[in-house]
C-alpha cells in the first residue's frame, strides 16, 4: 500500500507486528490515535514500555508478578497443598474469575509440542517437581491439578507429567471434560460426548 | 478481572481504549509483547508516538503528510484540474490501490451527521470551495468527483456539497453505485439492484 506519510507507514508496520492485527487494522488503530488527544498515545506508549521492562515473573509459580512473589503465592490465605498446573497466565486469569479454586498455580509457560519444537526442557518443569520434592515454607504439596487444554499437546504434557511426578507419591486429578453447562446435548460434538458418558459421575 | 500484576492492568486498560479491542484481546496483545525481545515493545513505543507528534496535513487537500504537501499534491504528474472529495485519508488509500485516478483529493475529515452532532463547520468544505473559487498556482479545478459511501450521512453531505459548490458552475460527479464487479445478482440487495438500473449505462 502507498502510505500517505512514512511516519504512519512505520507505525503501521509496528502495530501490525502484533499477533491477530493485519495492516487494515493497523491503520485503523493508527488512525485513530492521530484523531486522539497526543496525551493518549503517549500514556498508551508508556504503558506498554513500563509493563514490558518492569513486569517480572513469580519465583515459585512462574505467574507474572510485579515483585518476587506473585499476587497469589503471596496471599497467605491460600490453601498452599494443591497446586493448579497451567500453560500460561490466561489460564490463571480465568480459573481465578471462576471463583472456584482457593489454591496455588504452577505457569509451565507453554505445552510440549513437537511439531513446533517446544519439549519438557522448553517449560517450567523441573521446579515444578522441585515445589512437590523439597517444599519450602510451609507448603506441604499433596495434590497437582492438571488443568490443559483437551487438545494432543495437551494430553502428552499431562502424559509427561504424569510420567515425572509418579514418584513423588502426590494425587494428581485433570480437570473435569464433558458437555459445557447451559449447552445442548444435541450440539456437543461426539467426542465430548463420548467422554462424558465414560467419566460419568455417580449420585451420591 | 484480577491482573496478576498492576503493569499488566495499567497496560491492558490502555490498549482496550483502542476502537474494536476489547479487555480480552488486549490481555492477549499484552502477554504477546511480554514474551517477545524488549526491543518490540520499545519500537511499536516509539512509532506511535512518533507518528502522533510529527504527523501534519497537507495544507492543501488535509491529508495526512510529513511535510506542509502530502506526497499526491506534491507529486507534479497529478492531474490538478480533477478533485476527488473523500471522508478521511483511508478512502484516499483505498481509491489510490485502484490505481484508476491520477487527479488530487480533497479530505473532509468527517461525514455532516446530525446524530453524531457533526455539522458541515466540523469538515473541511471551506477549503474545498476556496481551491474551486480561488486556485492558486497552477490548478484550475474543472471536475469535482464526490467519494462518499451510500448512506444517508453520505447523501446528505454529497447533497449539501453540491449546493454549496452550484455557484462556482464546476462539473460535479459521483461514483457510480451498482452491483459490485464479480458478485452475484441473486445475492446483491434489492436497493443497489435497484439503483443500478436505474443508472443503466448505455453501451455507445
Amino acid at each position: 500500500m502507498n502510505y500517505p506519510s512514512r511516519l504512519i507507514e512505520d507505525a503501521v508496520n509496528e502495530i501490525s507486528r502484533l499477533p491477530g492485527i493485519g495492516k487494515k487494522t493497523a491503520l485503523r488503530l493508527a488512525l485513530h490515535l492521530l484523531k486522539r488527544e497526543e496525551e493518549q498515545t503517549r500514556s498508551l506508549s508508556e504503558a506498554i514500555v513500563n509493563m514490558r521492562t518492569k513486569t517480572t515473573y513469580c519465583v515459585k509459580c512462574h505467574n507474572i508478578a510485579d515483585e518476587m512473589y506473585c499476587n497469589i503465592c503471596a496471599n497467605p490465605k491460600r490453601d498452599r497443598t494443591t497446586i493448579c498446573v497451567v500453560v500460561d497466565t490466561r489460564d490463571v486469569l480465568a480459573i481465578e474469575s471462576t471463583n472456584q479454586y482457593k489454591g496455588l498455580y504452577h505457569v509451565l509457560g507453554g505445552i510440549i509440542s513437537p511439531l513446533e519444537g517446544i519439549g519438557p526442557a522448553d517449560l517450567n518443569i523441573d521446579s515444578l517437581v522441585n515445589r512437590v520434592e523439597k517444599p519450602a515454607e510451609e507448603e506441604g504439596v499433596q495434590e497437582i491439578i492438571l488443568a490443559l487444554s483437551p487438545t494432543m499437546e495437551g494430553d502428552t504434557t499431562a502424559f509427561y507429567l504424569q510420567k515425572k511426578l509418579k514418584s513423588t507419591g502426590v494425587k494428581m486429578s485433570t480437570i473435569a471434560r464433558g458437555v459445557p453447562i447451559g449447552g445442548d446435548l444435541e450440539y456437543a460434538d461426539e467426542i465430548t460426548l463420548g467422554r462424558s458418558i465414560i467419566s460419568r459421575v455417580a449420585y451420591d
